[in-house]
């Protein structure tokens, strides 16, 4: 088998993005049928991916034998019973995160996906950023010692939507999550979360129950303390930065510019900022697929797995317990 | 009168930097005696102050008419009373932080301050950094809007001798206070903390009731929130950078690097980095004493002053208090 | 027509990468055929190119009625004579460039190209680097006023072998070529120019009258003044950048450096560098070719185009004469 | 002794500064006279450096038993003579650069200064702007091999005044000496220059026979090139940057800017120029007085001394030369 057909499932913003990626930037792969609930969606992006058909019959889709993997980029509530669906029919799964907004209905799936022994992987997309990847790498390679903080920030160029709000699972969830996986898959698990939150930017947070800032504090089981800021207004851009603090030194990942020139003037030193998150993981995008379809090709587990898919959930909704209940919450506690 | 001649009260390092600057840097200053109980620390300073003389004597000194102005760098532990005597005696004081180790001792030296009206400066040297004097010039400029995020990070090259940590207040009073001090430069008072504290580096900080590695989480009155990071074993170098993040953007105190050349190899770029705080923050004791000799000869009162004194320190204890009991600590508590 | 159809003339380094661009990254664009004299690297590169067929009849391929575009990317005494084919034949024509190594040939080659109207675009793809491309856009936008004074430099990580070089043309004709495209492309045609080469690195450049390290002058017909440096080995990689002064300030591309993290240990800052020109200028080849699609879909002239292709070359020219006559050569010297 | 007493023969801005130093900044120096033709200006120096008194006789300032070295600063058409009286006297010297506008005459004077064995330095400060003295280590430590291309750009803010033009002896003489300098300094002897240059910024240039904009090669006597780019006007501040292309690799000495802080907002990234020379070579004014008092004091030979004052001004002149006559000028040629 040279190339793995895909059928993707959801064709918005990152379905789409996704079905670009895998015709074209991912080697090895190629799109077979797009599949929404929208035609006119389905039919756009499978007309962009040289030959795929369009559908609104996920469970056909998922079952087309010219499909080797199911690709997850539909609505958050049909993620779950997507994976259940394809890990039955024998299908590699990528699926967006999160599995579900509920640890139950995540740890569920993850047990068909665990019996079934389909290879699985979450779209924790920053552990594929180069300059995380890096940091990681640094850390990993011992070179630097134990870490001793770990530091992530998070901003989005401007607040959600309310209506996306609503339904979000909040800020612990939609956002800091993936500050969460990259502080497990750099500095190991946690054992216990602080969230300080705020509304300073959307007063029609509050109604949702949510913030638009926040603090979280980590306490690592290495005993390593951690800090994540999230920020719903970066008013210059998307903004995501990680540092580690070790032993023998400190790692920090480049900023990501858009900055291709510097001018200098009278009124001093310009340089340009990326706003916009797709284009902020653009390669983060390209290689998480590519190290999907090489693991799956190759025969090894796909990482980050079901038990990412667990846990980083569990971290997250730890915090948003910690937001409500003003109070630190260990991670025994969420069951 | 065109210069202001100085009695300094201590021939430490601190002092003798001071004493140095004072003869050398600082415009319109000059050192007429220097201080210490060690009569050779006093005189090797005097004989590098062009013609000052030394004494084993302060209050002689302090009472000394050629004196225009007290410079306090002596152990902590006689700051408040050498305060007091200085202010009956009229003189302008400039006292390196903290005034004392607790709040009843501070405010009531702070009290003797205000009743006899002498111009009072306190060693907060960090806002007179440039980044960091940037940093807060460009939010108090309110170009980029209210503040909702802040951030500090300090780091000292290696952990001070245990003998030291067991006199020093603790890390909070020690070291976090300064970005503390920043912290209200720059955002305004503080409500609440919550300190996480771990002893990674030294475990003998244990026996003190210490810790090398903190977490401090603020809650600002203004609604914003805040982060310092404390270690006492930045390897690389002592690391200071302040972040805010506003409305309209953020601003970010550029790294004080050491790095005059940049080398290009097969092995990669490099640069050096600077390990000592007395380098990084050369620019920063000359300009807090020169703000301190422009005030006084325009008799304009000196800042960082009393309030600062006191209302720094309390969020340091509450920091310690949070530390210890394990629990977040409101600021009127902190009496 | 929704997507062009190409034939990859030369599966060589050069012919492989822009096969592959053409098939992943190039929205609107598939390779139909493969051509090499070799078999087997015009099958791999078609077997890379889903479904593209390979050959070793280049004559055919250029009129095979599913090719709209020919990529001439085949060895410079070739493209003269396949850029005629080409243009006899309709097709919108890509080359690498040189057209030729001497003017007369490659002023002819591009008669036939203007004559028949066939779309033609040069290889300049230094033009299509984001930050070469953004400087250029501040200097043409007319924000900074007139250009005074202009430098690139590029060097390569290693000497290329000797055998390369006895072929190449000279460092002008292969290497600076690409930063007097740029020199023009910039500030406009060049009057005189005077070379300055030494051989300082590999001393077999000797007998092939060529030298590995050059400083080349530029007089402008603008009366600006220009300075290309040339290196054969830049031991950390592949290093190119263009800097710009202007009246009312300069405007710098950002160097284009590997460093996604960047570490501090007590031996200082370190970050890491690119050493491949593929790689440095990988973003440059897709945004060439898509350029280049965009314009024949789209009606438009491609640029850069024969005029280019002929005045880039005429510069190249001069300068090796310079070099070789020791003194100044006119551009009007050169037909 | 333990300080040396410098007179101060000149009063203007450069004067000024150096008076400046050596009464604050300089360590083991001290200033006893100041003298100027216009008494208020000698006068308010003085002033300024703690009881140093005024005078507008420089003879008798320079025999004054109280002073150990003199430092010139006056106009250039008075060096000479000053370094010959000073010399006579037996006094350590410091001289701004140059020391003549002809060779002739540098000449006869620094043949009183060997032969009388005083101390001399020339005032070449760039060799201790610490960029630039790491470029020079970088190099001199041999890590790098054998340097291949040499490259110096300097920048004024802003054209000087005309009638200043008239007597400033054109731009290399007056600005591109220090870049020439730096070049010898680093690579070693220059064997040839040419030099191109060009009136684009002040048309009053050309009556002076002088011109604004100029790039100029240096063909080095170990084989290496060299470029030199001067602007009498880079808007946006006082430029300097040195880079070195070695065999192992490349050093360049970092920019120095005046931004401590960068601000991120929708406009994207901006920080702050430094627009002034003395500012921005503000350390290396104060080193250079302290390597020559330590030089005094210890009994080493000041460098840079008088072979460096002779050598660097015959390369500016052979430049000059170059750029009237149109063509390539040995040094051998300038006598």
């Amino acid at each position: 088998m040279t190339s793995l057909g895909f059928g993707v499932l959801g064709a918005g913003r990152i379905g789409r993005l996704h079905a670009r990626n895998l015709s074209g930037a991912v080697d090895r792969a190629r799109v077979v049928g797009v599949m929404d609930a929208i035609p006119e969606a389905a039919e756009v992006v499978a007309a962009a991916s040289d030959g795929a058909y369009a559908t609104q019959d996920a469970e056909a889709l998922i079952k087309d034998e010219q499909i080797d993997c199911v690709l997850i980029a539909s609505p958050t509530t049909l993620h779950a019973e997507q994976i259940v669906l394809a890990a039955r029919a024998g299908k590699a799964i990528f699926c967006e995160m999160p599995v579900a907004f509920t640890l139950p209905e995540t740890i569920e799936a993850m047990e068909v996906v665990e019996e079934t022994g389909v290879p699985f992987q979450i779209g924790f997309n920053r552990r594929f950023d180069p300059g995380i990847a890096a940091v990681a790498e640094a850390i990993h390679s011992g070179g630097l010692g134990e870490v001793e903080m770990f530091r992530s920030q998070s901003g989005d160029h401007s607040p959600p939507p309310l209506d996306y709000v609503a339904t979000s699972g909040g800020i612990y969830l939609d956002s800091a999550i993936h500050d969460i996986d990259v502080a497990r898959f750099i500095v190991g698990e946690v054992e216990r979360v602080t969230a300080l939150g705020r509304v300073l930017i959307e007063p029609g947070m509050e109604e949702h129950g949510d913030v638009d800032t926040s603090v979280l504090t980590l306490e690592f089981a290495s005993g390593a303390l951690g800090i994540i800021q999230n920020s719903r207004r970066t008013a210059y851009g998307h903004d995501v930065r990680v540092e580690v603090h070790a032993a023998a030194g400190k790692v920090v990942s480049e900023e990501e510019r858009d900055t291709q020139a510097w001018t200098y003037t009278r009124e001093g030193i310009r340089g340009d900022y990326r706003s916009d998150f797709l284009e902020r993981f653009k390669q983060a995008y390209i290689r998480e697929l590519q190290s999907f379809v090489d693991a799956v090709l190759e025969g090894r587990k796909p990482s980050p797995g079901p038990r990412d898919a667990v846990e980083s959930l569990r971290v997250a909704i730890a915090a948003t317990r910690s937001l409500h209940e003003k109070r630190p919450v260990r991670l025994v506690e969420v069951a």
